[in-house]
């Protein structure tokens, strides 16, 4: 049984917790955040203790933490597990400044232990399934991807403001997938985004839609749609075309429900957002956490990982601002 | 937090242990089973003691029974539970005996404890959200309703010959959604059925593929097919057709990808079988259970129910054995 | 070149009246309605003569008739043309009363000439598409046949009181396509029906809503679902349910656009009705018939058809009135 | 009725053939190609003259010209065909080179006669409700596009050679749709291309596989996906994305039969190329014509709309090889 500290109680500190409490070979050791409240209801829930950073690091008990805390602290709080000789699994981003991942994961290097960047879209069953028919050979090479990801609604302005930008905060995930999809780095991207959905994210200095284009070394290209607004719940869906056909994962519908009527045949929209959509990938990372505390795997999905979508987001966004496509 | 015996260790009996186990308000608190490897495991895995029967009644600390054991023994499971007042909770069926049901829940309504009978398809979120939408109104009033229901491979003809026969096993799932949707009992019923499967089946005297017709007293009409094998997994739909429009509960399928090439465009097989497909059901009316046990909810699916469902398996038998419509 | 005259110029004669005209084999030589309106407008449309019957059936230039009159008128015209040693291609039904059919078809024998029965719905690429791949074994023997046929909105009383009732008017395509595609004949049959639709059907001594189930000599079984009103357009589908697997014939929608938003992913709604449904179905039956009349084929869908669909609708009928399985 | 000669009888030409001979207000006239073959088939099989372009532009019967010869033949005979005051249908494009399209326009236009340019995928009924359902505000605002186009397998490479280059040739018609449904001329335009279909492709200087982004003066934005292969037959799709919702217009399939058994649910692919996917946006684009010239109408896609798309080519052309967007 390993024991784990959870850094940040928040929303998807929540997510992590039950899913850490819900397994077998881990428990809720204890938890940390500066809102207690959050802390206190997630450590009754639990039965887990509230500890400090420095208790749960310097707590020979504890085997491993789970980095949920806002985005600004994740990098010093890597650093400071690391040294502590943690196991290391860490929300997305590593940082919003790629040099300062860049130093962060040196340190990680030095201590020698095992940090898991948690791209949680790696772990949904259809994603992982396109990618694992494309490893079968069943559309032959990849030619195509093409990557829908779009939001229900968009976020408030002031969180807009310290999300590091569109690219940054939200296409991350779409970069990673894209990394993960194709099996290789891409060469060259371009980027076009708009201010559609709500001005105040433009008065932020930020876009809300955007298009970007990666060229990979195999010739093979992708594209990602993003936007901050569906109007039909979380938009999550990819299309492989490859030599022979296509692989394509559709969104996740809220049932299978239809009604027919004068309106037409209507049929349920995708799941709402990320903790519907993704429920599932979060206990199948966490259950890939767990094979990396007991031995049996590396990090799927690392700091490195981290750094290459960091470096993706910073580069599309060099070319939304010049209007050139850039190399890598 | 109520503490559960639970009778029976075996496949269904796994099922339920999981849900009282993580259900926060529950406690997987003992196992019986004469199989004592099943109940050994079940016990280890969730930290439960072993009892017998007799110990499980007598144990004050018992707040409820889960009965799924084998479908024999449900009968008396439910008296000696009434008798020791405990709440139950049991696998459908009852008895395979009208007048053995009926002979047990007078009992049961003597000793006052609440029962519950599992008829696990009614919490099934896309059969519920069926006859939520017809009780709003959204089709008007129900007119058709089409329920199909195949297995993915026929079950072994040693099994077939206790099972009571097609109808009472199989069947009665199918009796029971259609009282559910339509929330009418049929005043007759007409069943067909043929031995195409498996000729062990025909050997055990039991067919393996029906059609059943039944009206209800409004005139709405229903229709069931069945069948012991589908090639393609777990096929479980219904369809309602209402004045103004048609309710469309489609397969859940095993994932959300397609491939498309030279064979056309592939989508996924529906889920195997009960196991995936109602686990979210298994989990649902688990909660119901526990409403019942706090005192919030009424048994929604009684004994009553039971009854019913049987009686219409008894009724449609006698139906394929004369060719006629029988009334109820 | 055929030249072809056509007697009725009601809406079904319009449909066929088209596809004369277009085949590159046929013409529409002349057209007999005692409604001279409608006789008048398609043969201006398409240049084609007015004739009585008499002078249709004596005009040696006239190589084929199609019937698309009164039903009630059918069976004598059939007759006279046979006598006229016409090639003759006659909507269903040949008449509403069996032996009337039989008298008919007697003659047509007598008289030797090709009698087409218009099954339209035998000619949908999709039914047939069905029949073909039960034929190529893709999933082994037939073992349960599914058919949902429901009408967009009710006839006028007036109609229903001289169709012959539902089953004989709606319901014998039914029948028939379930002998196309089971490629035998019922052992027997079992109906039950209800007036749900509109009072004034049932005050005209008809029902508005069926469901039929029947058992053929391989044991296999068809279920027949039908209803004169949809909510949702023409309702026309079918499964069947074979060893290996199910084909299943969707309904063909208006158009391919969905619109996903707030109220949930929106498809078109089926084809309003047969006219638009059945199109490519009426043009092939007539590529059919125009192979008949080259000698290159011998009605595929003869008396003897018309007759049996017929036969079944009687019995359905009896079924409904004595609540009794009907054998055949 | 309008007598309409038909400059070219090869593939495309043998399409409208149909659609003119069986307008009940067109009929084709006169057919005329230097490859005689060709051209007295069609003209035995639907009655019409064989002309020289001469006789037939010269012929006062003569109301219209279809001109579906081989591209580097366009402009010259809608200049001729101009002079000589008969209204112009052009198979797309005008020509492939923009000056020569310019110049050609301006005689059209000194001329006075209409010019229809036959992009027939705005008459795809499919994108046509797109566009109807944006103008009703179905969705909003139009935020971002999405098209889809790739053909079922390559053209040799001999017809690379002359095609103009890909974006010429093929994503012309997606460059037409963009400009159709935004009802917006783009400000800026990004290509990306490779060459992974065929290598005599790339050996001829081409590319098979595309990304185009496009922006609007809107903010809105649209990308379309191109590949000369795609593995399943022809896929035309469209999806827009707007303030509230999204329209998507999904391939037509070659039938609604599915096939469910072991290697999942299989449904048909998509109809195999332009001619029959495009078999009613042919006749309805033929249909517009009509109106044109009766006078009804004034040709909805123009020779400035052949001007555009051209022009959207050639910068998508500069864009791919210069690795920058380019301003339109």
């Amino acid at each position: 049984m390993y024991n784990i500290a959870l850094f940040g109680a928040g929303r998807i500190g929540q997510v992590h917790a039950v899913n850490i409490a819900n397994h077998k070979e881990t428990t809720l050791y204890s938890v940390s955040d500066p809102y207690t409240v959050n802390a206190e209801a997630l450590a009754t829930k639990y039965g887990a203790k509230i500890q400090t950073i420095d208790e749960a690091l310097s707590d020979p008990n504890v085997h491993g933490v789970l980095i949920a805390s806002a985005t600004d602290t994740h990098a010093e709080l890597i650093e400071l597990s690391a040294k502590a000789g943690k196991a290391i699994f860490c929300e997305k981003p590593v940082h919003l400044d790629l040099e300062r991942v860049r130093d962060c994961l040196k340190i990680v290097d030095e201590c020698n232990v095992p940090l898991f960047v948690g791209f949680n879209r790696r772990y949904d069953p259809q994603f992982r399934k396109v990618r694992e028919q494309l490893s079968l050979g069943t559309i032959g090479k990849a030619e195509s991807l093409l990557i829908t990801s779009r939001d229900p609604s968009p976020p408030p302005a002031e969180y807009v403001k310290v999300s590091g930008g569109m690219f940054r905060d939200m296409t991350i995930h779409d970069f990673d997938m894209a990394r993960f999809i194709m099996g290789e780095d891409p060469v060259s991207i371009y980027a076009q985004g708009s201010n559609l959905v709500d001005p105040a994210i433009g008065a932020a200095g930020d876009i809300d839609t955007a298009f970007i284009v990666m060229k990979f070394p195999s010739g093979a290209m992708a594209t990602i749609s993003n936007s901050r607004r569906s109007g039909y719940g979380y938009d999550q869906r990819i299309e492989l075309h490859g030599e022979n056909g296509l692989l394509r994962a559709n969104n996740i519908l809220e049932d299978a429900v239809e009604v027919w009527g004068e309106p037409g045949c209507v049929a349920a929209k995708p799941e709402h957002f990320f903790l519907q959509r993704y429920e599932k990938a979060y206990r199948a990372e966490w259950q890939h956490f767990v094979d990396v505390l007991s031995g049996k795997a590396q990090p799927e999905c690392s700091g490195f990982d981290g750094e290459q979508a960091l470096l993706m987001a910073d580069k599309a966004l060099e070319s939304l601002l010049t209007g050139k496509e850039i190399a890598l």
